[in-house]
């Protein structure tokens, strides 16, 4: 049987758009001769939904355009991921299911089991999980077992820093073995990370080796605000080998023959090299730049162009994710700039042709301190004036956001967002955080990465050591550790949730691990106030970490 | 039997502090006779505790206290709230426990089986159900039915625009009431809107209706970040009838005797009229601006008061929850700011003794029209002029804040946040935002609150047309409708959930309609950033409403 894989990117609630989307891809799976074309998870309003789910209008929505795109399932049957009203008298209203369509019609309807709540997942804030009606598809004398992302997920330990059981008590894959599926199909809206692959092929080989099916697996892609989809939709066999794989971070689109399963040569196995890791989130950041964009409608971008290698990295990631021509920057030297940052700064705009502007933040900052001098009389020059020169780059290029509609693209990176080296509504502005999922040591990989086949980063930008120029002579490790020992730490605590004890048990210093804690706990209301942030790693700030602001606890 | 209920203020995380004063009430408790003491949920860490419960050092530290309470529970019972863990295969980590204490030690666990995952709650995230382990608690032969929190608020319908089912689809009553308690238990974190105490009063009398038992409650009091507690912890008789009840707003004990449930006589029920429901919005933000402060271990204040209505009745609350002495604000009068503006905003420092500097921003904002003239050449004066003026303001408010370490009281409304009539980074500053779930016709009922007894907050600030005063003679009711229609529309969108087809039903133009649900939709982004929102109503901004930012949804 000729299976179709539509991996699509979808724009939440445009229902519209993701219906032509769909219709159109079984329109080429009816002419090429395709059985079945199978969507991911909530393809009908794209993921992640949110509250948008609680507005019965937008359920309706839901179900209108599920109907409609049943109309054009003739002559082929189609998986489609939507929410279903859950009919029962009690329990939440909604079921995350996955459609099957044909003859014109909806011909059943099948309810996710397993509902992460982890992470950036709240699925049980919206959905009842299926409670206990097993059944499989059949297509053709095919016999296939249609699973939701999390279903086929349930023997991953759970995600605290004393794992140590199975996060979930059910196995919806054990019930439907039973009833002796040919096949495993699995329609998902899997969010990127780095290590993604390496743990669904994990995921996907598990399941293999238990229940010895082949398994057909189709995620969205695109970036939705903070999260990206990579897509990789693929096809392992009944041996634990993939035969089959679409595209990562594009839409693709491919019909497999189940019949060749058996006979089909297993794909090569990536190895998930530090630079295939780098190569991973450029593209990822790319993706999730030109998604932001393209899905509110916008074209052209501003940022501030400091010379130092945040701003340079994120300037030459928006150059790929959108027309040079609409990407406008602001070099906004202080007294205590040095000249190189200046030329840097110029070099890096002129090598990628981007406009730039430079306005000194200097005249402005003396008419602030002017203003305050009758109220900061007698008081020593501190982190404050720091701060009003941060602000007035950021008022700066909000103007030019206004005055010309350029988003503004934030440029701070992870490691400073975790410590809090930043300044709130000064270079913690943006519509959009590119980096701030990016540890300091990745920015630098990736500044070589950018730079593999060409200079387009100075490379006295990634050499010179990394400083905020807002008093004379400063440096970075003035204040915080340098960062090849700073970002292991932060690893530790973040990513792996240790303890203070576990972390210098690394072999790092007490006394810079208690600090560096610290710093990331009394730092959560500036993370508050960030712009969302683009998720390449497991743990990135925003929504998937959730920490109380007012809190005794280090 | 004499049972003490000890409705505590908590701190998230200090454990030390948390521990102290509930050995404190146990030993009040012993001295007075009391044969059991009740503690509300998760006491022992505060709720709600988020993400620090995916730290094991966190949940040992818990476990760790638990511990210690227990050795002072000698000569008495104690009902205490604390995680435990999970120790199946299988499921999440934790459970929401209660754990009754006696004879120095830990003599039984009971886990909560209802965990709300709506609006502000998740505990899904964290919590595995009770997988239905019932029985009673039995102290001096009286045998207790031990619940927690949501558990007796099982009949609540799904809270969506299109409830018709019931949340839950278990009763942990039932299974509790075939066992045949002498009383039911609650150990509640509840938090406070101006309509919960109706509700929960409602919730208590559906169970009495259904079991027949005397119901104990005990909640928890006072702000954690945005989230209010109101306590009202009480007891409810066998028929209904409020007998006891502890205060609102602050920390409260008191001891009663289950033998005189039957004899005692009823509390008046309090009538929820307009102005009490002003009035407990009062207390709550004083509360929740008090507590920020208190438990950061932060005493000064600042804000930018302006002459108009907000931040007036920002700065009475702040000067009721704080030190008036440690309380400084700024008048930052613009070109376009009227002289009557700035005599009121005086008369209101003077009038409640707040120490104010009057700093124009006319020069600093000649000086960033000076810089950016080359680059708007050309360009009229629009938004972004007024946008520049903000964001001055907000500059030198947190100019204040970083050189004298006053905390930054955010002065927007919800009228306001709603529609996006703010500027990112200018007067949507913050560390804490006071009013920001307080619709604009609510602020003006504020204000008349705050004068009940004497002209605090001038006259002619409640009485002008609001205005920014960003340009010449400008008013809100320039851009939007008059608050008297806007706030109804967003309380019927935001609050209940309508459609604009609903709403317009409710006798609003369908145009007015259409454009503020735009509006209250492409302002997300905005909200993303904006401080924490002190929660007074069902459904504020902030946690408890996530919307995707990036979306096609009107």
């Amino acid at each position: 049987m000729k299976v179709a894989l539509a991996q699509l990117n979808y724009t939440i609630g445009h229902f519209d758009l993701n219906a032509e989307k769909i219709i159109a891809s079984i329109e080429r799976a009816k002419a090429e001769g395709a059985r079945l074309i199978v969507f991911s998870e909530l393809s009908v309003c794209g993921y992640p939904p949110h509250d948008l789910l609680t507005h019965k209008h937008f359920v309706d929505r839901c179900m209108t355009t599920i109907d409609q795109i049943a109309l054009s399932c003739n002559g082929i049957y189609a998986i489609v991921g939507a929410p279903s009203i859950n009919t029962n008298p009690s329990g939440k209203l909604l079921f995350n299911s996955a459609y099957l369509l044909g003859n014109g019609k909806i011909l059943d309807v099948y309810h996710k089991t397993l509902l992460p709540d982890y992470d950036i997942f709240d699925e049980y804030r919206y959905f009842e999980p299926n409670p206990g009606n097993y059944r499989l598809a059949e297509i053709d004398g095919m016999k296939i077992a249609i699973t939701i992302c999390e279903d086929i997920w349930d023997d991953q330990p759970t995600t605290t820093s004393f794992a140590r059981s199975k996060l979930y008590r059910d196995a919806p894959m054990n019930h439907l073995a039973k009833l002796n599926p040919d096949m495993v199909i699995n329609i998902s809206a899997s969010p990127f990370s780095y290590d993604v692959e390496e743990r669904r092929l994990e995921v996907f080989r598990s399941n293999v080796a238990r229940y010895s099916k082949p398994v057909i697996y189709v995620n969205q892609v695109g970036g939705n605000t903070d999260l990206l989809f990579d897509g990789g939709s693929m096809v392992v066999n009944a041996n634990g080998d993939i035969i089959f794989k679409l595209k990562c971070f594009e839409e693709d689109y491919q019909v497999v023959e189940t019949g060749a399963f058996d006979k089909a040569q297993p794909l090569p196995t990536e190895n998930p090299s530090s630079t295939q890791r780098i190569e991973r989130i450029h593209y990822a950041l790319v993706m999730g730049i030109k998604d932001y964009f393209n899905k509110l409608g916008f074209t052209k971008a501003t940022l501030g162009l400091s010379g130092g290698i945040d701003s340079a990295v994120v300037l030459a990631l928006a150059a790929q994710a959108l027309d040079v021509n609409n990407l406008r920057v602001l070099l906004m030297p202080s007294q205590y700039s040095s000249q190189h940052s200046i030329d840097d700064a110029v070099a890096l705009a002129k090598k990628l042709g981007v406009q730039y502007d430079i306005v000194s933040i200097q005249s402005i900052f003396e008419s602030f301190k002017n203003q305050l001098s009758p109220i900061f009389a007698g008081k020593p020059e501190d982190i404050t004036e720091e701060n009003i020169q941060a602000r007035i780059r950021g008022t700066l290029l909000m103007a030019i956001s206004n005055k010309f509609g350029h988003l503004l693209l934030n440029t701070s990176n992870k490691s400073e967002a975790a410590v809090g080296y930043g300044t709130l509504y000064g270079d913690m502005c943006g519509a959009l955080s590119v980096l701030g999922d990016v540890y300091k040591t990745d920015v630098y990989r990736l500044a070589n990465f950018i730079n593999r086949n060409d200079e387009i980063i100075p490379i006295n930008t990634i050499q010179k050591p990394p400083s905020a120029e807002l008093r004379p002579n400063q440096k970075d490790s003035d204040s915080l550790p340098p960062y090849e020992i700073l970002d292991p730490i932060l690893f530790a605590y973040i990513e792996q949730g240790l303890s203070a004890e576990e972390i210098a048990g690394l072999g790092f210093s007490s006394a810079t691990v208690n600090r560096t804690i610290r710093l990331v706990n009394m730092n959560e209301y500036k993370r508050y106030q960030s712009p969302p942030i683009l998720r390449v790693s497991s743990k990135a700030f925003g929504y998937g970490r959730k920490m109380p602001l007012v809190t005794k606890w280090t």
